[in-house]
């Protein structure tokens, strides 16, 4: 425990080569010849464009840093890019993930979910479990990640403190749902729930901080799971504490949000409901937002809530879900990408990524057009720089830009280790071989992962 | 080249443990403490269920073979499954798999693919790529593959030569295209175009003159590219030649359809046209199969043609396409699926197999729930013995049964290089595992792979 306890720092070093990242939904921008350097404080120093190869120490020395550097030089077939942003994230469903596929939602939780969930009940479990959840992310280069924990304070600790020895960003949250939920699984009372959700942020905040790796989220399952009581007292929190980020599902199903519609009758939508407790603003990370009408639209924007969409789950289980993700972005909404492990099935924001492409062209079929297709630089764009807004991080993270922090994966397209990413070609350029990874690699193309300068895998 | 011309013989040898098939399109067994005995001739000789792992040899010698026969003991996390066979294949678009997306599809292949294809005029490179190309699918558990080649004869061969080399099993065609072409890239005359696969046909079946691995396929592309002479002549080939399987590209794309309907205003559909020119039988493998109407049904399942389907394609070219499978099985036409890299991204029947679940979910909900999503085990039928039916292997390959060819598959779920699969626990049985597989796994856990009882993996 002692070592994530200690200041992070790290050498100072750099990368020579080619550096991919977002600077807005459209514009993806492709370094060729770039240096970057990160400082002592995994932070980025330095971004150059265009620098000859054997200027690299000349250009060192003109920005004030030292002419030995260590310079990590990217040959070809590798590049750069920021690391990659799940913004919803079951964590006590990582050995469950992509079982149970076809069911409708309340018949998944019920039969499914919650029995796996259950389990985490038990700490010793938790500890062998979560480590091999948050290795299985580092792995697939996600830097950072929104995780929902189970209903257990312990459980979610150890979640907690697992992501910050690993050295994973993270927001973790305990799941409040004391109702609609079997007796094995939930909450004891609604006082119980928020107490143990207040320790639980207490305990974070005593383990991390200054929140450098690890923040504590409130996590709402979603209303039918949560009675007034436990909204009001979550609310309550979220005012005294207006930097803690909030997460729930919303407007994930027909099912879910008729059932939302019975149980609190005074509202007429999800985000009359949530804005009402205070649980709706720019920290808000809403996942699935796949049934959202004009007005529900608008209130979004007003609040600058985020939105998670989760293209993998929303196609995999009983219904097919097509979130708006043209009009949000048309909208100024902020928008990501999230696993949503394990109703998602995979584990990786690569597929994610594949699978927002895939419902854009459904939507641009069969809901007559109005909404283009994304473009494979849009879709990377909410795996980066859009999850890093959505978790109002974007001053920190998202891209390499003077100043933010060093989130960023290795990428390799060649050599024996490289997978079954399509083969790159001599005539392939740059824009080929990051079409190539985005459509058709996976884990093993990212050579190395480096949160905050710190490299945590490769 | 001397090796492949050897007759095919392997030490005979078995496996004992979990044995996963299908006997039909909703019949998924799942087999415990099963033994299977493969004979010298790489056949099935033996399927036992049930046996005690103490009564292995005993079973053996009640059963005529050899006691001291060399049985591979399947561990916890290990099962069997029948090889996967891939029915849609472009082998030229090896190297541009998955770029291009969102581009319709004769824009798609301007720009993209035919200057690729067109490198196959060099036999050097063909040889190099192709060699790739089938040691790529080998590794995906792919045991068999109806490939299009490329216009060119030289490079065909190579193709077809490589199958036999790396011990694959294969349709192979040379691709017929004279019109509707850049000038760079089609057949230089109707004539040629027939001569050349002529010459084709006779090569093939001088390495392979029993059809053990490797079969000459008819490959009019499209009826696009294929004038009424050329599709005429392969008409009177596959008259000469019952035994010749054809493949082509049917009702795949809007654009498609109307550019076919100009070229051939005398036919009402795709089907009357095919037929016409002797070109649907019970041989014809038809790719896509998305915009077939009433009548066209009827005429497939009169005439026995198969279905290629292939979902990754068909969800991320400029259209989703939504083909209707549960119409098809519930017709009783046969349907396999095709990865129609690249086209489809994936050189993996696993994904085909997930996208296939999310085609048929889509279908569900958008189109008045008549056609009910696909189960995991339906899409493994089509993925396995659906696939031996669509090429008429049936009485061959496609599940274990007794005289059947051993193409099989070595699963691995457990242990440090089973990848990104969903972690196996304690109380996952069977039906867990194979869902998780099927969910989550990829090459990794793929383990060895057999055609006709040969390793050619692992």
């Amino acid at each position: 425990m002692a070592d994530h306890l200690e200041p992070h720092s790290v050498q100072p070093f750099g990368y020579y080569g080619a550096i991919i990242h977002s600077l807005s939904p459209e514009t993806l921008e492709i370094i060729e010849q770039g240096l970057i350097v990160i400082d002592g404080a995994g932070k980025i120093a330095l971004v150059e464009r265009k620098v000859d190869r054997s200027k690299i120490k000349e250009v060192l020395v003109k920005h004030g840093f030292d002419g030995s550097t260590k310079i990590e030089i990217l040959d070809n077939g590798q590049f750069l890019i920021p690391g990659l942003i799940d913004t919803h994230n079951h964590a006590p469903q990582w050995t469950q993930r992509g079982t149970g596929r076809g069911r409708l939602l309340m018949d998944w939780l019920n039969t499914i979910t919650f029995p796996h969930e259950s389990r985490f009940a038990d700490p010793e479990y938790a500890k062998v479990t979560y480590a091999s959840c948050v290795d299985g992310f580092i792995n697939q280069g996600i830097t950072t990640a929104s995780y929902y924990g189970s209903l257990h304070g312990e459980a979610t600790k150890i979640l907690a403190e697992t992501c910050l020895e690993k050295g994973q960003r993270a927001f973790v949250g305990k799941c409040n749902m004391n109702r609609n939920a079997p007796d094995f699984y939930k909450d004891a009372s609604a006082s119980e729930s928020i107490q143990v959700t207040e320790d639980f942020i207490s305990h974070v905040r005593k383990i991390d901080p200054t929140a450098r790796l690890v923040t504590p989220i409130l996590t709402p399952r979603f209303a039918i799971a949560c009675d007034a009581e436990v909204l009001t007292g979550l609310g309550q929190i979220a005012a005294k504490n207006p930097d803690l980020p909030i997460q729930t599902h919303f407007d994930e199903a027909e099912q879910e949000m008729e059932i939302t519609k019975e149980l609190f009758p005074e509202f007429d939508n999800e985000a009359d409901l949530y804005e009402h407790f205070g649980l709706l603003n720019r920290r808000s990370i809403l996942a699935h937002c796949i049934y959202v009408g004009e007005y529900e639209m608008g209130r979004l924007k007003a609040l600058d809530c985020g939105v998670s969409h989760c293209p993998v789950s929303n196609t995999t289980g009983g219904m097919f879900g097509m979130a708006p993700i043209r009009e949000y972005l048309r909208r100024g909404i902020k928008v990501s990408l999230g696993t949503d492990s394990g109703g998602g099935y995979s584990s990786s924001i690569i597929d994610a990524m594949r699978q927002a492409f895939v419902v854009s062209v459904a939507r641009e079929t069969l809901c007559g057009g109005k909404d283009t297709s994304l473009s494979v630089a849009e879709c990377f764009f909410m795996a980066t720089l859009g999850g890093a807004q959505v978790c109002c991080l974007e001053d920190k993270i998202g891209n390499f830009v003077v100043g933010k922090e060093f989130d960023a994966l290795e990428i390799q397209t060649v050599g024996p280790h490289s997978g079954t990413i399509t083969p790159i070609e001599d005539i392939d350029k740059l824009p080929d071989l990051f079409e190539k990874f985005i459509m058709t690699g996976d884990d093993r193309n990212i050579a190395k992962v480096y949160v905050k300068g710190r490299q945590i895998k490769g």
